[in-house]
């Protein structure tokens, strides 16, 4: 991981320092090259790239340690809702200086993160960049053959799934809590038990709602969401209780990592048994049904509640 | 290839008309998902990753075109120096809208690199940026197993080679010209080539002059080279007798995309021949030597050349 375009240097020194540690993997070459390798293995390797922008996606003041949490776990969570073992990440920094101040903490986040979720980094790049930091992330895991979950695979009939809880992180609980991991991502298990049972899944990253929205387009098909089944944090649930959000805000917005999966049912306690052991809470929140109709959330009274927005947009 | 965030809209409509045509390799899934595949190998698979900024790597009237190339070539020659054959690539592009104008010539001319080159479009994401434009690209490619060149192999003795000619992309030629290709990159044979014989090697994309100070300081070994020798394109020649601009530009700066290598001497007939077979022009222009001191460049009559900066530093 070098500074592109300097010789050898302070900011060199500085990069080196903060992320060489963090290159565990032998096919990092201790960050001491401009490549990494991944050895060869009989399974398929799963490839994802997302990146998050300053101003965009987190605040300036956000601390250091959850950016970099945040630019990883929305790989990894992607990587698991594919089924995928984690085996590393390329890191792409666009910074508009080498700051001490803020490349210490981001480097612990990131470590930290990347030792909990078994991804070392293999490799990277810093680039100088007048406008906002961006954080760019390429991360790799590994599934047999064949064995990608997709976005598309969704049937009539199939049960939803959600891991975890939802809206934390649209409440900025996730920050309060110094950015608490979705237990999914912990365990290379809840890849397995997602990989062996989901007939369609997708990470939930852009809010419940949205990232719901994706699946069933990907899949040709709708779904009965029951609002009621949707699984909320202990602090989530009395903020809705009081009335200070509505749900909407909660689903249709935040960095969950969480996995919403498509489960046929006769699998559904299976993969529910199968998470359990990985230490994943599975809810059950609704039902696949067909046609093209955006999907519907129903309250208690199985009335159809109207979602003002289905995610946060950026464009 | 999605929008992050938006659920299908326009723009996703048009990310997808204009990257859809690139995504021809079959674990790209036709970017109808978000992830991508690669199948087993019984090769190293080599992880790059490198990206350029609005401002700082390019202009904002640069053509999307040139661009485009510019972000992918910088990868591509790193995996030739590596001796890799290309694989495959991951985009990430920062935006500040999902602007037509520019982003039919940008995929127009990624996707004529892509093919020219061998290397598909296998996923990616496009992120809104209120900054800068960021084009940030990792590229995959294959070596045997263990027989990456790396950037510290160079030993005193060897020659030091370079392909192609250098300066044309300094002097804006490159771009005057369309953009042409370094001829290294267009067939897989020159990536063997540096495979089969190179002790070291880097790609020039910083300049001839940092470039060739990072494989010295990898490598623990210092170097001299014959300003003579290297090969300049006839303009750059011409622009050089002028006086115009003196050798220095020509060496400081510029995204060359050739390879700069160190030979053992008993090798450098087959790794030219071999170059040549795979039309390749290759260029001796210096010795590697002992010591940690900076490389020098030395005139005709051996004088050593004191040059200002030896690279574009982007910090």
């Amino acid at each position: 991981m070098t500074v592109r375009g300097a010789g050898p240097s302070g900011e060199d020194a500085l990069i080196a320092r903060y992320f060489k540690p963090l290159a565990t993997d032998p096919g990092a070459f201790g960050l001491l090259d401009d490549a990494a390798i991944l050895k060869p293995s009989r399974d398929d390797l799963v490839l994802k790239t997302d990146a998050i922008v300053e101003g965009v996606h987190f605040l300036s003041d956000d601390p250091p340690e959850t950016v970099a949490r945040k630019a990883l776990r929305r790989n990894l969570s992607d990587l698991v809702a594919k089924g995928a073992t984690p085996a590393g990440f390329l890191l792409t920094l666009a910074l508009r200086g080498a700051d001490e101040a803020w490349l210490a903490p981001f480097a612990r986040g990131l470590g930290e993160d990347a030792g909990q979720y078994g991804c070392p980094l293999l490799g990277g790049e810093t680039v100088s960049t007048p406008g906002p930091i961006m954080v760019s992330i390429s991360a790799f895991g590994h599934v047999p053959p064949g064995s990608m979950v997709h976005r598309s695979g969704a049937r009539p009939g199939d049960r939803i799934a959600v891991t975890g809880t939802i809206g934390d992180a649209a409440l900025g609980l996730d920050i309060i809590r110094g950015g608490a991991a979705a237990s999914v991502l912990a365990d290379n298990a809840g890849a397995k038990a997602v990989r062996d049972h989901a007939s369609a899944a997708i990470d939930v990253s852009d809010g419940l709602a949205g990232d719901l929205a994706k699946l069933c387009a990907a899949s040709g098909v709708s779904a009965a969401i029951d609002i009621a089944s949707i699984p909320l944090s202990t602090p989530a649930a009395a903020v809705l209780a009081r009335g200070a959000v509505g749900i909407e805000a909660l689903i249709s917005g935040g960095d969950d990592y969480e996995i919403l999966c498509a489960i046929p049912e006769s699998r559904f306690d299976a993969f529910a048994g199968a998470a359990a052991l990985a230490g994943v809470a599975v809810s059950s929140i609704g039902t696949v049904i067909s046609g093209a109709s955006e999907p519907k959330f129903l309250d208690a009274q199985g009335r159809n509640v109207p979602l003002a927005h289905l995610a946060y947009s950026h464009f």
